[in-house]
């Protein structure tokens, strides 16, 4: 009998290719399957809430997965956690209803986006946050962030290879300041660092890096907080700024 | 003329077989002596506040260096981390006195230790902190490291291979706590970041590696608060816990 499992799970996006599996490549969603394999005794696809990209990080994916081994959640879990690599951890197996879907069911992903503002960035966060050296008015950033909430369309901030029906999506949190900096990490007092936390119902390719690239053009003045709104409304992403590198990217929650 | 600087660095110790340099492995002094060369149009050698093992990182490692090239030191820092590879970042450089040795004329240096205390340890931090899953009794743990503050012969708690004069050394913080856990880690309700923060004025060979080893037998009950003064006592390496693995630790602040 088939069983439909939830899966949550936490990677360190700085050895993979992204998410989806691909030939040649190491991503998460083959060593996920290749791990569930020989328990399944026979092969296995999961599907993912959100498609992360090659470098973007995992605070807690989730993953559904069709099986019809007879093992509990707990000993699932462990079984996947003896045979994965450390970059990859599964934090929860839950059962659930057979349709369950972790993509087409999940109704709120949040992410989040860090930015090291400071002359140097400390070694420990090179994998995990965007370095911007130049000064950043937050304050600026954080109005203009405040603009994307809502329903809009967000193709003036959608990257090349997009390919949906609608580029129109719902933000219900676009907030951006400083956070508690990890305890590695001695921090100088004329740096900081800054996480843009983003929830909606959809995000289109390269939608939040594209946000934070052009939420970093305000902060530097380059753009001012008026242009903002000029910008979702024109739908051209060439008004929009650059694209934000994917390493300080973390898909942080998906809600069902 | 020869001058002497004072360069305050970090470093991620995951890719480096630690300081000091080696025939055929990747070390912190050979990078940076190898950045310094072509700055200096000749042989540099550095020296360090403290040798740090194999995957033992720094948050502020402290290497005097005497240069005889005309270069500012904010210059030499910007020459030096545009070349540095990004797991080592120059935090400051500055002027000091011919006869300084970051060495000898250290005062105080202060060490972080991360144990992660959950089922599962984030893939963020694998590198960064002891992955101890059995429940610790942190308030034992504290109590007893408070024990070692003060002058004591650690002899108990130095590793093979130590070539010191004598084994006394002054401790004058030993405390250990939960800290803030980082923004990439979405923590479970029941898991937490433990740190065991520790200054002295020098530590023997794997001391605190060795002392948080044995504090963990305290939080594990394996060992009695009132046992660990008769291992300090004893002097003898046996009597004292295992040594926790070096990537946990972390060489925080050098006080001169």
């Amino acid at each position: 009998l088939a069983r439909t499992l939830k899966i949550t799970l936490s990677y360190d996006g700085t050895e993979f290719a992204g998410w989806q599996r691909q030939a040649h490549a190491r991503t998460v969603q083959a060593v996920l399957e290749d791990a569930l394999k020989p328990i399944e005794k026979g092969p296995v696809g999961v599907m993912a809430a959100g498609r992360t990209d090659a470098g973007v990080h995992a605070a807690a994916q989730v993953a559904s997965v069709s099986l019809h081994v007879a093992i509990s959640c707990h000993e699932l879990r462990r079984a996947l956690n003896a045979t994965l690599p450390a970059d990859v951890r599964v934090l929860a197996v839950e059962e659930m209803p057979e349709r369950f879907s972790a993509r087409r069911d999940a109704r709120l992903k949040t992410y989040h986006y860090a930015i090291w503002n400071g002359a140097t960035i400390p070694p420990f966060l090179r994998h995990y946050a965007w370095h911007v050296p130049q000064a950043l008015d937050a304050d600026a950033m954080n109005v203009a962030a405040s603009l994307l909430v809502g329903e809009h369309d967000f193709a003036a901030f959608q990257g090349r290879g997009g390919d949906v029906k609608t580029t129109v999506r719902r933000i219900t949190v676009s907030t951006i300041g400083a956070v508690h900096v990890p305890e590695l990490v001695k921090t100088p007092a004329d740096a900081r660092l800054l996480r843009y936390e983003v929830a909606g119902t959809g995000f289109l390719r390269h939608m939040v890096r594209n946000i934070v690239g052009t939420l970093t053009d305000v902060g530097r003045g380059r753009t001012r907080i008026d242009e903002v709104r000029g910008i979702l409304d024109s739908r051209d992403r060439s008004q929009a700024g650059p694209t934000a590198p994917p390493h300080g990217l973390v898909l942080w929650q998906v809600e069902y």
